[in-house]
């Protein structure tokens, strides 16, 4: 069914004011007085009137902010995810309006928060969300992008990295490197990171036929996992190796086996983390880490989240995403490694 | 001159609507038309009336946005700044609108954009702006607080550390430590921070009758602060002492001179670093360093502000404070330290 262009005459008929005010009321600057601006712009978005891209704007009303909620920022890993997004959404115009919130329902509350603000888009990093409020934010017409985090919420689209085949690759390396009691040093269980990296190292170690030889929970806290990982050395059979769910976690543990327990890494025992931040590259740790591509994920991010605003304005459905993107495993100096590796390592086709 | 307070009913006429409608125009979620709310405020402000705390946040239309803007993320002292200033916030309900941008020109465009957002305040942590948009943001009623940095702004509060005290204190802690070369490594050399803190050292040194060794210039960042003291380790009489003037750079200093010139820290060279962030005190690094007293920053930013939008809001004057918080020098084991020397050290009171 064919509709007839809804032209700035209808627009000025429906609104009762000259198609002159139309005009002006659509052009940034011109003189128009606040409350005829006010009644064109109802007339032009009960008609569904598009004059052009900078008046569908001002039909629109976007508020030109992205709501972005982060759990926690002294995980590297974040402020450069931080930054990088925001810069992306400076380009187009936008900014970020920023909400700290831990995990769990503290987070549910700010988000709720987020909606009184008219955003255009939300973007969590590190932060999962209740279906209650991806749902408020589906019928609002609000998209959102889930960073680092999946959820089961089907409205959301999710950016990753490869969480589970970087868990399963570390597994395979410790194994050929020689490792005979490997552990694994949990980040907060209920985290998709965490349960995505254990589930393929579990499943890596399986193909091995090697079973778990130690596990701590480190719940991505420093002093947590310097205590779980100092507990695990001080068992009678201590691990050869520790996979750290991340690099915060990975740098706690060298600092506290090396200057509290005198050992020597990768000596006595090896440590692979997960994210390659800065600190992992500085070469009094020297990593071994399977990496987060921060840059593709921010592009990414921004991509979908700025085609997802454009559908919502159009009036279009948008489907949400999942987007994992690929990583690799850097080899440095923390770890004993399988023979003939090079500088990243990869599971060999077969595996 | 007293006046008559004004009253609903002043309102009311004022609107040409009901008493009732007055009243229900300012109680939230009442059933009441936009346009007569509209009007109701319209007449409120011109009369000067003030219902109640909430109808003058009503009648001010407060946003709730803060806008806040960051030049960097990398160096930890900034992701530290940005979420507690976030949290406090967030404890008044209102929210952070992040603006990332470097120093000096760039960050003054994006603080233009800024004022395009109906933000009720303007946090500048580690930016500095124009004289200019400062007189914007006072025009617009629009309190600024700048953190860990001052500029030459009037209308501006500013909240800093004690840079000039802490310069002056390393000066004479590394003379007292028996060095006799003692280098400086600056940061940028526009930004208050390195030009007090310099100050500060150099007063120092002239006190106690020694002469700058060595300088360099490392812009607080890692690369450019390894290359500068790389460089002057390689000259015929390198330095015995190096101030280098955040941690950041710090840390990056200790890493290039151990790995790249295997040297020891403070066996041949001792490094005294500012912050004391996170990382300083990894007892990897175990940079002796003078404390910016991050939480203490925080509150004061947090409380300036909030004064400040309170007066704002009551059209009351708000004079732009100077809050300098004391930090102290911590001594830990990348320096050699004077004989006696506690966990922190100071100026005696005679210095």
């Amino acid at each position: 069914m064919a509709r007839r262009k809804v032209t700035s005459i209808d627009v000025a008929r429906e609104a009762g004011v000259s198609q002159s005010a139309v005009s002006r009321a659509f052009t940034p600057g011109a003189s128009v007085a606040a409350e005829t601006k006010e009644r064109v712009h109802k007339a032009a978005i009960s008609l569904g009137y598009r004059p052009n891209a900078i008046a569908r704007s001002l039909i629109t009303r976007r508020s030109h902010m992205i709501g972005m909620a982060v759990s926690y920022l002294d995980n590297h890993f974040y402020p450069e995810l931080v930054q990088g997004i925001s810069d992306q959404c400076q380009k187009r115009g936008y900014h970020v309006l920023l909400f700290t919130a831990g995990e769990g329902d503290a987070a549910n509350t700010e988000l709720q928060r987020a909606l009184d603000y008219q955003i255009d888009g939300l973007v969590l990093a590190s932060v999962s969300l209740s279906s209650e409020i991806a749902n408020r934010c589906h019928a609002a017409g609000i998209p959102v992008v889930m960073v680092n985090r999946v959820s089961d919420a089907p409205t959301a689209s999710k950016i990753t990295g490869s969480n589970e085949l970087g868990g399963r690759t570390i597994a395979h390396f410790l194994v050929e490197g020689g490792h005979k009691r490997i552990a694994y040093l949990a980040g907060i269980e209920e985290t998709s990171t965490n349960r995505d990296r254990e589930r393929g190292f579990m499943a890596g170690l399986a193909e091995k036929n090697v079973t778990l030889h130690a596990r701590a929970v480190g719940n991505y806290d420093a002093d947590q996992a310097a205590k779980g990982a100092v507990a695990m050395m001080q068992t009678p059979a201590p691990p050869d190796a520790i996979f750290c769910a991340n690099d915060h976690m990975a740098i706690a543990v060298m600092d506290a086996l090396r200057h509290d327990l005198g050992m020597r890494v990768p000596d006595d025992v090896s440590i692979v983390g997960f994210d390659n931040v800065g600190p992992a590259q500085w070469p009094t740790y020297s990593i071994t880490s399977f990496s987060q591509p921060v840059d593709a994920m921010i592009e990414a991010t921004s991509e979908t989240l700025f085609e997802a605003i454009e559908a919502a304005v159009e009036g279009e459905a948008f489907e949400a995403e999942s987007i994992e993107l690929p990583g690799a495993l850097i080899v440095r100096g923390s770890s004993k490694n399988p023979p003939g590796c090079g500088d990243t390592w990869a599971l060999s086709e077969e595996a």
